[in-house]
């Protein structure tokens, strides 16, 4: 922000950059091997202890769809889904994050990863009959960050089920809409993530150039996945999407009708970033998932990149709301490829608690105005 | 609920019952004099200190229609209304509650509340040509606990814009709801109000008999008014309906663009208690108003009465969303026939806040769980 | 309409008075007895032929509730309702209504009840334990116009499952809402019905006086019961409502995905009428239901009655979509107390369908316009 | 049809193949330079006989938002778009389509786009400056099938006004959603934009193998445009996408209040093929612009293909609603470069209104039903 200019300010109050406004200094190095060409996020393969308390959050409340399952892991997908799953949830002994996988676009795009991975000196294994059930040749790795990266292209086909109202729940999810990974140094991993073909919607930052946060698309929505500043490497959500908001409002009802509100951590809201309505639920585990909804579309090469102030409080819900202090400090441990949890960084750099709601924390809802931590009448 | 038998417990989670399980310790003197037969809750006048800032926020942002105005008042209806309005903006000097207006049958049940309320030794005065515009004979009173209560049959006939979608906004308000008045003895206020023809539809209440909160109709919703504990008499808010629960998710979007989200207090969320959706705002005088939605029918004389244990922390957000504390402690003025404000009197029966999220309060999300004060992950 | 001010006319197109307009030729006489004090219709009673065929309809389909059932009824209820049903479905040899039933505000109101329909020569049959399971003492009549009326106060009450969130479909029926009745004298049923108790709301004339359909309500909504002009006596349909208009469509979305879209026969669409959003189905017998949501309160004893003219193409639908030619002109047939159906009379006065779709009929969207019959590009 | 096997046919009643099931008998010929990289259809080049009728229209009915107007042409765009405009209303004698435009990946993608219509033969024009205002460099052709094409890359960006919802109207249109093109052999119409780079999604087929209709993406949606069978090159309709279904039932009822609803054609409804939620208006000068929402992610380049039987009813309308037959055969001139209209070319392969309701029409509700022409109930 200190960089960006008054006139770059639009009507809502973040500023538009035609380009990434982020720089590493620490950046880890671009490989001269090309990157795969993702086509999107496409799964997460969870760890969970109990197995069967996590189909009934997962099929019995939110209602996805079992593709396969046996008595060590459950394949599931969403509504408009083609491929055979958009979440594994496997049984181990400690919660965390054994995958997030992406599809790419071609089957030749796997030898590109390999590549990639390889010249960055990262952990790279490759199986032709995939990893999981469902999936064909993937290569997993872990990537410079520490976080588990998967790709793959063959994938059993099985039937879109956005025809089937008969099915649908009132809080149906269409869509896996994307990953949010918590790392130390938010523009080391945006940089790093640049090299392997993302792109950059939207940011928070301050007037000292510290990077709280960063958006990443492959498909053309808001994101694919999104650096959040943190002790890393760590899970922060997975997001699947539904129609409307009112779908959104069914899940917490029903978790309500279920005694299971203490499911809900926060929201449901209005987003600043992203524009989108949305709801974090955390899962018997405490692994974090969002509900989300009616983002816009950010294809084109130069779509605007929107940068907010951090001290924003519309940032991250446009309607003022607090963000809730777990919401920033617990997050899900992320595997290597022995299935051993990655050990977990402290942040360094200013933490978007601490700048916002902590103890010299303070946010504003119209510039000029000082607001000093917790919202007016929110505290006793 | 010391009363309640396990056997009138729902799957939900309250109690129901045939008759109003609430008895005054300390009532008002039933009159002789029958009462006036009310309809319903048909405007409120409240004093503002800033006409101009009052407009911006009940006709700019909520997008009421004005019905006439002037330098000293604003009019204002709901789209569905077809009385001359719904609430009455007067400039004043101290933000307050002139009137809480009632709509009766007949213009005979005026006499009825000049009796009704002379036994009972109120200050009771009747203006034929009405005290505000549009409306025609009227009665107004402080009553027993303190309330400036109006009491009308005349009135200006006005266009029903229910129709005019031409004219509609995204958080369009269609009816007046209901009023919520906070007052020191609940039971003594739900037995006058009893007396007053006021049938109650729920109630939040304690294993030791204390009642917290109940709700009060006319009209067959969930109530016309409400009886809040607290220091009292003063007015806890009013209340708009919106057809659809997106109407009101609207309201919080468009507040944020203006840039005026501190004006959103608690919610958007689920209330237990009514079942309806709701959002309470503050408006420039700090004037709480609700926005509601979809409610249920009570207009069968046997409608089960609904119960709520006051530990229960779904009772009055059905997703367990903490209620924050401004809305337990904050309320508006109201006046006497003067124009003075009555003095508050302080509730000494136990505090719902103080007994659900305060130093020695407490709340479950299931029967058997103990969960002390403030949400998990909602705290520092 | 000939008898209507153009200065009653509003800015949507139809005009309003504070009295009923509708004078009968031909009136029934108006008992000296008292009418019983009708709270709100309370369930319809059908006679279908293939009881499993409907069960799935009713119940696999639209997800009402079952209270009980056994081989020859089934009871059903929307999920607000606390008594014991709105729909009983009873296996019989002829699809057709036994009861239009009405709950009233006492139990000496069915004294009343016997008084009022003994004094017009009324087949008048009281049954103690009730004519139906879950409904005590009950009055049926065949009313001077010759249809099966219930009356009843006692019932069994059942759980409101309005909080359950956990069973709600998306097409969720929350209450029941009205009965619409086919008779060939409009301005003599309203008359009739006036002596009832009903209170006219709206209704649809032309210019030379012919009522073509009357809308009667003793709840504040717009209807109880409707009067609709056509060979009768019949059923034209039974009404629930849904709190949302997604719920409606999400309706037409399962019958798609089911295949049996063909039950669909007119809708969704804005009533001009009512301003609801509506939806009309045919069960497995040809049972037209509607499906209904959102229209407006009608408490006030001076609400304003809403006078549409005929060939305003916007009266039954808001949009100017052509009613569909069945939905004039076909209707269930209605039982006398002995079960035998009753014989049909025809209309004499003009036909709706006729002046306005028909072969000399003409409707406008602006007034001055001169269109005639099938909207534009209806027609091969 | 013919050709898929009955293994591939879903629970929902279409078929899905691995390739677009389409095969033309008279191809364009394939050029060897390579197709420009085409992002998304960006917007259309209406000309309306009535300038300000139009502007009405889209502005003060629909809700778009002006970038720029002069007295011969008005700019418009929708409220998440942040390139110049998405329509083009200029004024002109013959009310046509100017130009489909579609926005490529580079500047440089206008010189393949050059190489490709060049070696086809057309008509081919290049203006630096933008043959409107807001678009820079850009490249006019008539195509092979006689459509007037356009594709740039240069635009002016402009505020996208997502979060201005202070601005937003109950109808909002948020993104232009797709083209739809008439020409009289869709095979060869699908061949030749395949060639351009299109994938096929959807289409309808016979078992004779006659194609009715194909839809076709570039971006990850089911559209950017879509052949339908009939007399061309004509322009069908052009499409606004909202975020949810109530929005579009706002924009039916804003008519109906302006006693516009004549512009309505057809719809609302849900479609069969893309499983959107649909409405067809027509401009002042008969113009056909879709309001739509929620089809379904296609950016996988194995994304299944959906082949809907022509006979099934549920294709074009979910709820099986008919199509009205002005849908089927009325549409939009198109122009040449020079301004005058194309000529339009007759369909010879059967037509999808002869083949469904017209004479020897028909279709079915469930696969083995034989129902012939209009919907039960829609003729009199």
């Amino acid at each position: 922000m200190a960089k960006l200019n008054e006139s770059d300010k639009t009507s809502s109050g973040f500023w538009v950059t035609k380009e990434a406004p982020i720089v590493a200094d620490n950046p880890i190095a671009t490989p001269t091997a090309a990157a795969p060409d993702i086509l999107r996020c496409a799964y997460m393969e969870l760890v969970v202890t109990d197995l069967a308390a996590s189909r009934k959050f997962y099929v019995d409340v939110l209602g996805l769809y079992v593709t396969e399952e046996d008595d060590t892991a459950i394949y599931l997908r969403s509504t408009e889904e083609f491929i055979h799953h958009n979440l594994v949830l496997r049984k181990g002994p400690v919660a965390a994050v054994a995958a997030f996988s992406y599809r790419v676009r071609t089957p030749e795009d796997l030898d590109k990863a390999v590549a990639f991975y390889t010249e960055l000196g990262c952990d790279v294994r490759r199986n032709e009959n995939g990893f999981v059930k469902g999936i064909g040749d993937s290569v997993r790795v872990v990537d410079p960050l520490g976080f588990p990266y998967e790709f793959f292209y063959q994938t059993e086909h099985v039937e879109r089920l956005a025809w089937r109202y008969d099915l649908h729940v009132p809080g149906e999810l269409v869509r896996l809409d994307h990953f949010n990974q918590v790392t130390p140094d938010v523009p080391r991993a945006v940089r790093h993530y640049q090299d392997l073909g993302f792109r950059v919607t939207e940011d928070i930052q301050d007037n000292d150039g510290t990077v709280y946060a960063a958006w990443l698309r492959r498909k053309p929505t808001v994101h694919d996945t999104a650096a959040t500043g943190g002790d890393g490497p760590r899970m922060h959500h997975v997001a699947f999407a539904t129609h409307e908001k009112h779908n959104i409002l069914a899940i917490c009802d029903k978790l309500g009708s279920l005694r299971l509100s203490d499911h809900i951590e926060r929201g449901p809201g209005r987003h600043g970033v992203s524009n989108a309505f949305y709801l974090y639920l955390r899962d018997p585990d405490g692994h974090r998932v969002e509900i989300y909804t009616q983002d816009y579309y950010t294809g084109d090469p130069d779509n605007p990149v929107v940068t907010w102030d951090v001290h924003d409080n519309q940032r991250r819900d446009w309607w003022g709301t607090p963000v809730v202090p777990s919401w920033y400090t617990e997050a899900s441990l992320v595997l290597d490829l022995d299935g051993n949890p990655q050990p977990v960084v402290a942040r360094t750099d200013a933490s978007e608690m601490a700048v916002t709601i902590g103890a010299d924390g303070f946010s504003y809802t119209r510039e000029g105005d000082e607001e000093k931590g917790f919202k007016l009448g929110e505290t006793l």
